[in-house]
């Protein structure tokens, strides 16, 4: 038996365009003789669907496309995600089910028994859990089908189930196991995986084929993967992380083993492409081409301005420089040697004409009182302002380039430096900024192919707003060495205030930073989504109240 | 037996606050004699704690108000709602949970067992349900504790769950029935809650004591209006709405029925009120006092200029006249006129200068381009900056005044007229604006307590942006008669293109306005939270893809 995997960049509620790929990588497994093909989870729809899904039309839609792959079913197996109306008027109204499609007909619906609501997942909002579980019978061979999370509490050890599908499934003694998921990436996740799938085969004894999603849906980074494993726990194949594949395998040699083969994990570079993916994705997913930012001649900026340039072409990308009266020289000069090194357009805009009239309109009122925070967030609200017009003006999107350490402690301005469509690097912390441009100077970039396209100055000289003279983000911040292991271990692996204290982690330094992060909720509430790299970002996988006072 | 209901104003994560408010109830009943007081669902850490259920020291302070709660209850039995760790390694980590506390200890504890997942509620995405039910023995009487949803499957008609936890506990003969809430509201939910009530009551032909928070936590409010419904199912009392309230009841006497006293619920009145309270919790919660907002002359920013007024008192509320170039002079007449009626402090600063001054920033870039979106979003964008700094100086917390209607369609500038802390009218639809002035122009508002604040010309002129010559809303959008009813449908009903056009809709008009909603969930993402007063408002509420393309 010949068993295909395809995973493939989906688009959230694009009927056609997802049908248009199923169908070709159909006829591209029918022609490598595949007896069997797979596709992810939801993937008639794409995921996350969200509130799509309480509407009757989409789950139509959904129908539609499950009627239109069973035709294409002839002569070869469909196994495809979708959702599915719970027939019964007790609980959910839908089931998340993956659909065995053969000789033109459904001949068998397995829905998910675990249904991930927690972090960015809220499937329990749409989805009624599956309580009966079947093996599919085809071609001789019994098949255990599965659908994302449902392989996810083997042995029962996952604390937050009480069953586990593949172990009802044992019972008929299936030959294999297909698992169609929609996984989402973090830079720690594929080793996870790895490991999960593994721990299934061992136990059971059986291969593994796991298909996974790809593709960037605004915040949520699928990254592929898909692994087939040989019931000697060896990976016999792990497909390449962040680009559509179609392979074909053959169950025989699969059974055999033998094999492994993995793709590379290391976590700079998954972040670097995750990054890249995630740009694209928003781009082409929303119609656009073209993506302006604004270049400061800092380290954030310079790594926006690089991935973006690598997502969408040095000709695609516009950078303003838009100076204020407390800016040195050599921040417009590294911002011009980037922006020559990528190849990219840029202007020169200083920023102090137009701050000179915000001030003289004010000057009634500000009546004579002293430059504060007040004034830096004007000056970083006119740099929001030109961005935008830029981009209304002439079609772009705009990148903010905030990073995760400051969007922690509230450290931007909004509507300001916090402007964009999308946050690049909202779920990298600054130290992890200055890891990963190493790795990006090791690239050829832009252009001109250029080794190393990262000024160096850029990187060696210490953060600073520039908003007001001699500023430096230590002035109010603690050194990022200190601040982001903190944030992590609040962030990451929510520890309270005791745990922080009792890791070595000082008390004062513990209640304000905590604190800042906390009254802080009211700006990330309107922040640009953030593509989401870790384990714990910014945006729908973290909810908090704004009104909250706790640590507050 | 006496027992006491106590809506309270709760205040998410403010322990001691929320401790030091029970504690106050508690002497209060026990001054009233008396035996048992009933406070709402998560009172102990306020509701919605979202993520901060995810932090063991927030899990642990919650604990250690049921710690204090227990000392208090020597001589009265308490009931309180509050977090419990689950014992077992399997399934959630927590369950919501009502507390039966007297003579200093824990006596009963129920978890709830319906569990909402659906709309602004996140329930399991922390909470295991609960599968058992048991009555509480207290003085001689048997009492079926149940919490918020657990009564919302009455004959297991509600479609979203497959137990009724009150059936479980009648096979015990229990005397009355306890119920503790968060139940948010939404200006047709009163008339639901009391239709549910009593539905309960006359199915299991026994009292309910029915306790309902109040306040707002940003953009849910709890509206109190706690029930006691006699067996004869007629509501004994209904506690009044949006401000806190203790009163104790005699069982006897709810027993013997008779009485029926309900609240009024007049739609617009019950808007006006959430809306007052949303605005003066929002600020009471962040420790702020003052408000400022920009005031057109136009409808919408007259009615958040005078609801701020009556939430924060004329004192704390300051406005901003930011003519264009392209403004009447009736706004700017109509706009202070309101400030003046209201006794309200205004400064006028016109945007010209600010906005030549960045027209002539960009003139190298924009070259000779037409005046078009872009200048029009400049000058909403030049407002923004003038209110934001204002804000930034002198402490205020800026009122966003967008409407609905324009936010479903995204007929506003994001960073623009978009900025502010909180969408005061963000639930409220254009037309809908409309019969709330009505009603507010009928009570005494502002400093001059008038009748009438509202100037007749605010009400009666086209609506219209100001930001070109001539412009008027119907440029481009259809009529808010025909647009409201539309919108409408397809948020609060979703209803799909197939329904709507079998309703009568337009086919052309459908697909035209569907796609505006859809493809401006972008702006929508970095909008102000949103006062919520209907069943479905955008923000927590509404969870939608930005990159799909579904009917768009």
């Amino acid at each position: 038996m010949r068993i295909a995997l395809s995973q493939l960049n989906l688009h959230i509620g694009n009927f056609e365009g997802n049908l248009d790929k199923m169908l070709a990588a159909v006829a591209s497994a029918k022609s490598e003789k595949a007896d069997l093909i797979c596709f992810p989870e939801l993937a008639v729809c794409g995921y996350p669907p969200r509130d799509f899904l309480e509407f009757d039309d989409f789950i139509k839609r959904c129908q539609n496309a499950i009627d239109t792959l069973c035709k294409a079913s002839q002569d070869i197996a469909i196994v495809v995600g979708a959702p599915t109306r719970n027939p019964i008027l007790a609980g959910k109204d839908l089931y998340n089910s993956a659909y065995f499609l053969y000789q033109g007909k459904i001949q068998a619906i397995q829905h998910k028994a675990l249904l991930p609501t927690y972090d960015i997942f809220d499937e329990y909002r749409y989805f009624e859990p599956a309580t009966e579980f079947k093996t599919v019978s085809f071609k001789g061979k019994k098949i255990a089908l599965s659908i994302c999370e449902d392989i996810w509490n083997l042995g029962n050890e996952n604390p937050l189930y009480t069953i586990c599908p593949l172990d009802e499934m044992m019972q008929e003694n299936p030959d294999f196991i297909l698992n169609i998921s929609a996984s989402p990436f973090n830079y720690a996740h594929a080793k996870t995986r790895i490991h999960t799938v593994r721990a299934n085969v061992k136990q059971y004894k059986i291969p593994m084929f796991y298909t996974n999603m790809v593709g960037g849906q605004t915040d949520v980074i699928f990254d592929g993967g898909s692994l087939v494993v040989s019931p000697d726990g060896q990976v016999f194949d792990e497909m390449p992380y962040f680009e559509e594949c179609l392979r074909v395998y053959d169950l025989a040699e699969v059974e055999k083993g033998g094999i492994q083969r993995e793709q590379p994990k290391e976590k700079f570079r998954l972040i670097h492409d995750a990054l890249v993916l995630g740009i694209r994705d928003y781009f082409s997913k929303l119609g656009f081409q073209k993506g302006i930012l604004g270049l400061s001649g800092g380290i954030d900026s310079a790594v926006t301005a690089v991935l973006a340039t690598e997502a969408l072409g040095a000709e695609n990308v516009r950078a303003l420089l838009m100076p204020s009266q407390f800016s040195s020289d050599h921040s417009v000069n590294d911002a011009k040697i980037l922006a020559e090194n990528l190849g990219i357009q840029y202007d020169i805009i200083a920023i102090k004409p137009v701050f000179d009239a915000f001030e003289s309109s004010l000057a009634p009122q500000f009546n004579g009182l002293a430059f504060n925070v007040t004034e830096e967030n004007i000056q970083a609200r006119v740099r929001g302002t030109l961005l935008m017009a830029m981009s209304n003006k002439f079609g772009h999107i705009l990148l903010n380039t905030t990073n995760k350490s400051e969007m922690a402690v509230g450290y931007g301005t909004l509507y300001g430096d916090m402007c964009g469509g999308l946050a690049v690097l909202g779920d990298v912390y600054k130290t992890e900024v200055y890891e990963l441009v190493k790795y990006m100077n090791t690239l050829p970039i832009g252009k001109h192919q250029m080794i190393g396209v990262i000024p160096e100055n850029s990187i060696s000289k210490p953060p600073s707003a520039e908003l007001r003279p001699g500023q430096k983000d230590t002035d109010s911040l603690p050194p990022y060495e200190v601040l982001d292991p903190l944030l992590f271990q609040y962030i990451e692996c929510r520890k309270g205030p005791g745990e922080l204290i009792a890791q070595g982690f000082d008390e004062v330094l513990v209640k304000r930073v905590l604190r800042m992060v906390n009254i802080n909720e009211f700006k990330r509430e309107q922040a640009a989504p953030v593509i989401r790299i870790s384990a714990k970002a910014f945006g729908m996988g973290r909810r908090l109240p704004i009104v909250g006072k706790y640590l507050s």
